[in-house]
C-alpha cells in the first residue's frame, strides 16, 4: 500500500534541491530521497491550488509566482486576512471624508487627526503594494495597469497628505475622489471592477447615440431659440445658452411644462415644438440608447462567461498537469487529490475531500481523467451529508408521538392550511389598512395593545410552530419562505414586547407588519419566480449599486470641494428657481402665510448631504432647481458638473436597467428552452450530486488515510466509518449540495456553443507534450492502479 | 393552341348554373358548355383572388363569402371607394367633438348642426354593417365579436344623437368616449387592431407586477403614515389617502424632493424611507415591468408572424385548388394565373402578369407546382423593370457630353468630394451656432439676407445639380438620403427667396436650415442603420402613435365631460398647489412681482386643450399639479381618472418601449447572425428578382393572350417586344424590386422554426382530397402542357 509514496511528479515546481532526483532510479529506497520527494509533491499540490484559485478567481496566469520568493510574497498577499486589510485601508480612506472639512458636524476631527489617519492607511496601502511587487516581479508590475494606477494615485496622495499636515489646513483637494480606486482594487470587490469594465465597454455605442441625442437637442435649441426668444415673458429661451440648458433639462423632462408654458400662452401651436422634440428626443433616441446597450451588454455577458469558462479550463489542465505522475500521466489518483483539497480548501474534512474525488469521479476508475477533472468547479463547492433514510425526521421517534407529528405533517402539507394561512395573513392586511384609515389625525403611539394585532400573532406563532414541529427545523429553515415567516413573526413578536413595555425605540418592529402581507405573493407563480430571479440577482444588485456608489463618492467629493456652503434658505434671488430656496412671510392678497422652500436642504456641505442630493439628482425630477440654485451662486460652469453627472448616471443606471432586462429575459428563455417550471420542487434545491460509499471502500480509505498520508484529522472520516456501520447498510448514499448560481444557467443554456468554444480551444491550445502523454496512456497502466 | 379552353375547373365555386357541366363529356364542342365553362372559370379566379386577398390582409376563412349573393355584398364592401367611406365616416365621427360643446371656439356649431351631422355619420356606418351582415350572414355576423361591439355602440351613439337633436341640448354623453371604435374597424386601421391585440395580450403579465407594485405601495403608504403624519407641517402624509397618493405620485418621481423635504428638514434619517422605496419601486419593479413586457411582446411577435405564415400558406393552398384543372390537378398553367391576377390585381400589366408568373415558377416547367405557388406573396409586390444594358444614363449620349458626364460621375462618386461636402456642412453648422450666439438679446428678423447663407446654399446647390447630372436623376432619387439633401436645400431655397421679398409665413423654413447638418451622420455605420431602422419602423411608429391617440381621445371625451372649465387663473386656493395656477401681483419682502402660474391653460376645456394636458400628463412631470388642481375644484374621486390615465399610458408606452428595444434588437442580431452588414450595397435596394425572357417567349405569350384569351389592352406585352427586337439581343433580362419588409427579415431569421412550422401544420391540416390529388399526379401529364 506504500508504493504510492515512490511515485514522482511529472513536472517539477519552484524546487530546484530535488530536481537531482528524477535522474536517480525511481525504486531506490533511499529516505533522504524519499523526504526530497515528498516535498516536492507538496509544492506541486500547493502550485496546482494556486492555479485552481487563480482559475477561479479569474487571475490572469502572467501573474503567476515563478519562484519561490515570489511564492511567500503571494501566499502572504493571498490570504484572508490580508483582504480584509486591503479592504478595511480602502474603507478608512473613503470614510475619512466624513471627518475631513467640510465634515458631518458630529464627526468633525482635527486636521492632524484625519491627516495622520490618511497616512497611515496610505502607508499600509504602500505595504501592500511592496507585496505585490515582491510576487509579481518588477517586470510584470509594470506591465500590470491597474495596479500602476494604484501607484501613481498612492504617491500624489502621499503628498497631498503631507502638505495638509505640514500646512495644518486642508486646500481644494479634489483628487481625493480618486480615493475609490484602492477600494476597486481589493480582491473583495471584483465584482465592481467586473461591472466597471462592463459599463467602459458598453461606453463606444453609447457616446454614439448619445452624439446624436445632443445633437438634435443643439438642433432644436437654435429653433426654438429663433422661434421663442421674440418672447420677453419666457426666460427659457432668452439666450441660445438658456435655450440649450433648457432642453438638456427637458430631456429629463424635469422642467416639462414649465418650460413650455410662457409660449404656448401666447400661442397654442407652439406646443408642437415640445411635442416634437419629446417624441424624438425622449420617446425614441433615449430608447435607442437602451436598445444599444442592452445589446452590448448581451454580448459582453455571454463573451465574459466564455472567457471565464476557458480560462478556468485551462487552469483546470494546469493543476492537472502538476499532479499526475510520471508512471501514470493521465490520471490523478486520490491521494495527491487530497493533497491538492489541503491547500485548496484547508478547511475541508478528510471525509468531504474523499466524497468530493468520488463526485468527480464519473467513469468509476480508481483514478481522474482529464475529463472528469474538468468538472472541478462544478463539485468544489457542494456541502456533503448523509441521505436521510426515512422520509421524516420524527420516524426515530415512539409510535404515539410518530402518528402526532405525522398528523401534523400532513396538516401542515396541506393545500387546505396553506390558503386558510393566505385567507387570515389577507384579513390581516384589510384590518391594518381599516385600521391605519380610522386613524386619520395622525398617528397617536398608544401603549395600549390592539387586541387583533395579539389575535394575528397568535395564529402567525401557532403556524410557526406547527411548521418547525410538522416539518422538522432543519427541513423548514432550508425554505427561504420559511426563514422569511420566521424571521416576521419574531420581529412582530419583539414588536409587541416593545409595545407592552413602551420601549420607544422598537416601534418600527410594528411598523413592520404590513410586510407579513408579502407571504401572500407565494401564491402565484409568476410572482414566486420574480422573487426568487430578485433573490438570485441580489449579488449582482448590490456590487452595481456599489459601483454606483464610489461614482456618487467622487461626484460627492468634487461637490463638496467646489460647492460646499453656497446654498442656504433665502440664496438665489437672482435665479429662476429662488422660490424653492425662499423661507419668509409671503403676502398675498390679505393672508401672510409661511412659506418654507426647503431646497437649501439639497447641498453639499458634507459627504452625507452630498450623497442625499446626488441621490435627488439621480432621480432626475427638479433636478434643475438644485443645478440653478447652485448656479447663481458660483458661476455658469457649475453646471457641466451637474450634466456630467446626469449622464454618468444615465450610463450607469441603463446599464442596471439592462442588466434587470437580460436577467428576467434570460431566466424566462431558460425556463421556456427546458420546459420545466422554474420553482419545481428538485429545481428548488439548487445542484445535488448523488455519491455512494459501501461499508469496505470506507474502511479501506481511513486505513490509506492513516498510514500512507499520516494525517491525524481524521474524525470525519471515522464519523462516517460508524455511521455505516450503524446502519446496518452495505452502503450510505451521501448528497451533495448547493444553491445554483447564473453560471449554472447559462451552462445549461448555451450547452451547443459550450461544445463548439471547447474544440476550438483545444484546437488553438493542444500542447505538444500533452498529444505525448496520449501516447503514452495504455489501458493496463490506469487498471493496475487502485485507491491508494 | 386552342385546347386550354376545354379545360374543366377540379372545384366549382358559387356557381350553381354549370354544376351539371362536370357530368357532361370534356371534349364537348357544345358552344354553349364552352361558355357556361369560361364563366365558371371567371367564377374561380375570383374566389381565389378572395382567398388571397383574405391571406393577405389576415382575413380568417369563415367570413370568406358563401354565395353569390355574398360575394356580390363581399365585393361591394372590398374596395378602396368603400375603404375610404368607412374611413372618412369614422374620421367624422371622431372629428365632430372639435365642435361639440365644449367646442374649440373658432369651430363651434349649433346644436342641430353637429347632431345632424353625427346623424348621417351614424346612418353610414349602418349601411356599412347592413352590407357586412348581407355578405357574412346572419349567423356568421353574431359569431364576430368585433362586429356585434360596433353594432351595439352605433345603437347608443345613435339613440343619443336623436335625444340630443330632440332636446337641442347635449347632455353628459360620455358615451362620445366609444367613439374610435368605429375607426378601429376600419379597413386601413388594421395596424391598429393589432395594436391593440398585441396590448391586450401584454396585460396579464402586466396586470400581475402592475399589484405588486400597488402593494409594495400600500406597505410603504402604512409605514410613511405611520412615520411622518405625526409632523404637521409635512401635508404629503397627514392621512392615508394622502400618503397613497404621494407614494403613487412618487412612483413617477414627479413630487420627488418636494415630498421627501418637510419630514428631511426634521430628521436627516428619513431620507432613507424614500431612497428604499424608490429603489425597489422605481429602480426595480417598474424595470420588471418592462421586462415581463418585453418578453411577452418578443413572443407574440413570434407567434404573430407564424400564424400569419400559416394563414397565408394555407390561403395560397384554397386559391391552388381554385386554379388547377381536372386534367392536371398539380399546376397552374399561365392562363389561370393571368385570370387570377386580372382580379387580384386589376391594373396590373399583362406584361407584368406574365413576368410574376415567370418568377413563380422556379422548376421551368411551363406550370406552377404547389411549391412554386407557395411563394406568391413573395413575388406579388414586385416592381418589373428591364435591365438595363448600359453603366450610366448618359451612354448613349455624343462622345463630349459623355466624357464630362463621365467626369462628373467620377467626381461626385469619390470619397473626396463626399469628405468636402461633410466638411462644408460641419462649417455651416459652426457658423449656425456661432452666428446665433451672436444674437443673444432675442433675434431680430431682419430682411437682410446674410451673405454666409447664399454662400452655403450656393454650394448646397451646385452639389445637387452636379450629382443629379453625374448619377442621373432616376439614380440620385432612388435614394432615400439624396432626397433628404434635395428637399433641404430646395427648402433652404425657397427660405432665401422668403427672405429676400420679405414673405413673413416663409421664416419658418430658413429656421429649418439646421438640419441639413443631419447629413453629417451619414458617415459613420451605426448612424446609418439607426436612421434606416427608423426608417423602416416608421410605419409601426405611426400605428403605435394612432393608437395612443385613440386612448388620449376616449380620455379627452372623459375629461370634457367632467372637468370642462374647473380650471382658471387663481383657482384651487384650497389646493397645495395653488402657487402654480396664481396670476396675481405679490408682495415679497419689499418688492411687488406679478406672479404668472400658467398651469390653468393646462385644462380640458376643449378638445384640443384636452390632447396637450393628456400628452403632458403622459410626459409625467408634475403632472400631479394638474390632478390636484382639478381635485381640488371637483371631487376626490377625480384622481382615480389622472392615476387610470397614468397606469394606461404606462401600458402603451411600456409597449412603445418594448417594440422599440425589440426591433433594434431584432435587427442587430440579424447583421450578426448573417454576418453581413445591413448596408451593403446589394442588400439595400430590398428584393430584387431577375427573370429573363427570350424573344420567341415573348412573341408566344402575346400571340396567346391576343387569340386565346381574347384581352385586348396588351400594350406593356407589345411594348416588350418591340424592346427585346430593338435591343438587338435574343433575350432580355427583367429585374423585379421591392423594399424589403420585417417579414422578410423574420423569415432570413426563423428560416429553421419556419421549416418546422410548415411540417407541423402540413401533418395537421393535410386534407384528403389533397392526397387523392397526389395519386392522380403522373409525370407524363406535366410533361404534355405547354404554356398555352
Amino acid at each position: 500500500m506504500a508504493e504510492g509514496d515512490d511515485d514522482v511528479p511529472l513536472i517539477l515546481t519552484w524546487d530546484e534541491t530535488s530536481s537531482g532526483l528524477l535522474e536517480e532510479d525511481e525504486r531506490a529506497p533511499d529516505p533522504r530521497a524519499q523526504n526530497s520527494l515528498r516535498q516536492s509533491w507538496e509544492m506541486n499540490y500547493q502550485e496546482a491550488a494556486i492555479y485552481l484559485q487563480e482559475g477561479e478567481n479569474n487571475d490572469k496566469f502572467f501573474t503567476h509566482p515563478r519562484n519561490a520568493n515570489a511564492l511567500s510574497a503571494y501566499l502572504f498577499a493571498h490570504n484572508h486576512l490580508f483582504y480584509v486589510m486591503e479592504l478595511l485601508t480602502a474603507v478608512l480612506l473613503m470614510l475619512l471624508s466624513l471627518s475631513e472639512a467640510p465634515a458631518v458636524p458630529f464627526l468633525r476631527l482635527d486636521v492632524y487627526v484625519h491627516a495622520s489617519l490618511e497616512l497611515l492607511a496610505l502607508a499600509m496601502v504602500a505595504f501592500e503594494l511592496c507585496m505585490k511587487l515582491r510576487w509579481l516581479g518588477f517586470h510584470t508590475f509594470i506591465r500590470h495597469k491597474r495596479t500602476m494606477v494604484k501607484a501613481c494615485v498612492l504617491f500624489i496622495q502621499f503628498i497631498e497628505a503631507i502638505v495638509v499636515l505640514v500646512r495644518q489646513t486642508s486646500h481644494l483637494r479634489v483628487t481625493r475622489a480618486l480615493r475609490p480606486i484602492f477600494l476597486v482594487d481589493c480582491r473583495y470587490c471584483g465584482a465592481v471592477r467586473r461591472n466597471l469594465r462592463q459599463i467602459f465597454q458598453s461606453l463606444p455605442p453609447f457616446i454614439d447615440i448619445l452624439l446624436l441625442l445632443l445633437f438634435f437637442m443643439v438642433i432644436f435649441a437654435i429653433l426654438g431659440f429663433c422661434l421663442f426668444s421674440a418672447n420677453t415673458a419666457d426666460p427659457y429661451f432668452s439666450t441660445l445658452e438658456n435655450s440649450i440648458v433648457s432642453l438638456f433639462v427637458l430631456l429629463t423632462t424635469a422642467n416639462f411644462p414649465d418650460v413650455m408654458m410662457p409660449a404656448y400662452s401666447k400661442n397654442r401651436w407652439s406646443c408642437i415644438f415640445f411635442i416634437v422634440y419629446l417624441s424624438i428626443e425622449l420617446y425614441f433616441i433615449m430608447n435607442l440608447l437602451l436598445a444599444v446597450v442592452f445589446d452590448t451588454f448581451n454580448g459582453v455577458e455571454k463573451m465574459k462567461f466564455k472567457s471565464l469558462l476557458l480560462h478556468k479550463r485551462s487552469a483546470i489542465e494546469h493543476a492537472f498537469q502538476l499532479l499526475v505522475t510520471r508512471q501514470r500521466p493521465d490520471g490523478v489518483c486520490l491521494k495527491q487529490f487530497d493533497g491538492l483539497m489541503r491547500f485548496y480548501r484547508p478547511r475541508m474534512t478528510a471525509r468531504d475531500r474523499f466524497l468530493t474525488f468520488k463526485a468527480l469521479n464519473h467513469s468509476g476508475a480508481t483514478m481522474l481523467s482529464l475529463q472528469d477533472f474538468y468538472k472541478f468547479y462544478e463539485v468544489i463547492g457542494l456541502k456533503w451529508k448523509a441521505r436521510r433514510i426515512g422520509e421524516h425526521w420524527f420516524d426515530d421517534l415512539p409510535r404515539t408521538a410518530f402518528l402526532i407529528l405525522k398528523g401534523i405533517n400532513l396538516l401542515v402539507k396541506s393545500k387546505a392550511f396553506q390558503y386558510a394561512m393566505y385567507l387570515v395573513v389577507a384579513i390581516n392586511g384589510i384590518w391594518i389598512l381599516v385600521e391605519t384609515n380610522m386613524l386619520n389625525d395622525g398617528v397617536s403611539w398608544t401603549h395600549v395593545v390592539p387586541w387583533s394585532y395579539i389575535v394575528f400573532l397568535t395564529i402567525y406563532g401557532v403556524e410557526v410552530l406547527l411548521k418547525i414541529t410538522g416539518l422538522g427545523p432543519l427541513t423548514y429553515f432550508s425554505s427561504g419562505w420559511n426563514l422569511f415567516d420566521f424571521s416576521v413573526t419574531v420581529f412582530a413578536f419583539l414588536g409587541l414586547i416593545a409595545l407592552a413595555f413602551d420601549m420607544e425605540p422598537f416601534y418600527f418592529i410594528v411598523v413592520l407588519r404590513p410586510f407579513q402581507l408579502l407571504r401572500l405573493f407565494k401564491i402565484k407563480q409568476r410572482y414566486r419566480n420574480v422573487l426568487d430571479t430578485m433573490f438570485e440577482l441580489f449579488p449582482r444588485m448590490a456590487s452595481l449599486g456599489l459601483t454606483l456608489i464610489i461614482f456618487y463618492y467622487s461626484f460627492a467629493i468634487v461637490g463638496m470641494e467646489f460647492f460646499a456652503d453656497v446654498v442656504y434658505p433665502n440664496c438665489c434671488n437672482t435665479s429662476t428657481v429662488a422660490e424653492s430656496y425662499r423661507q419668509i412671510n409671503v403676502t398675498i392678497g390679505n393672508q401672510t402665510v409661511l412659506k418654507e422652500g426647503y431646497y437649501y436642504l439639497n447641498n453639499f456641505n458634507n459627504i452625507l448631504s452630498s450623497f442625499v442630493t446626488l441621490f435627488e439628482l439621480t432621480v432626475v425630477n427638479n433636478w434643475y432647481i438644485t443645478m440653478e440654485g447652485v448656479t447663481s451662486q458660483t458661476t455658469h460652469w457649475s453646471r457641466l458638473y451637474f450634466m456630467t453627472f446626469y449622464i454618468v448616471t444615465m450610463v450607469v443606471m441603463t446599464i442596471i436597467v439592462a442588466f434587470i432586462l437580460d436577467a428576467f429575459v434570460f431566466r424566462m428563455n431558460y425556463s421556456r428552452k427546458n420546459r420545466e417550471p422554474l420553482d419545481d420542487p428538485e429545481d428548488e434545491k439548487g445542484i445535488v450530486f448523488e455519491t455512494e460509499v459501501s461499508q469496505t471502500e470506507a474502511l479501506q480509505t481511513l486505513d490509506m488515510y492513516k498510514h500512507t498520508l499520516g494525517i491525524t484529522n481524521l474524525s470525519s472520516l471515522q464519523d462516517m466509518c460508524v455511521a455505516l456501520e450503524r446502519s446496518g447498510h452495505s452502503s450510505l448514499v451521501f448528497l451533495g449540495r448547493r444553491s445554483r448560481t447564473k453560471s449554472d444557467l447559462s451552462m445549461k443554456m448555451y450547452e451547443e456553443e459550450i461544445q463548439e468554444w471547447y474544440e476550438e480551444y483545444s484546437r488553438t491550445n493542444l500542447q505538444p507534450d500533452e498529444t505525448f502523454h496520449r501516447e503514452l496512456d495504455s489501458p493496463e497502466a490506469s487498471a493496475t492502479n487502485s485507491i491508494n
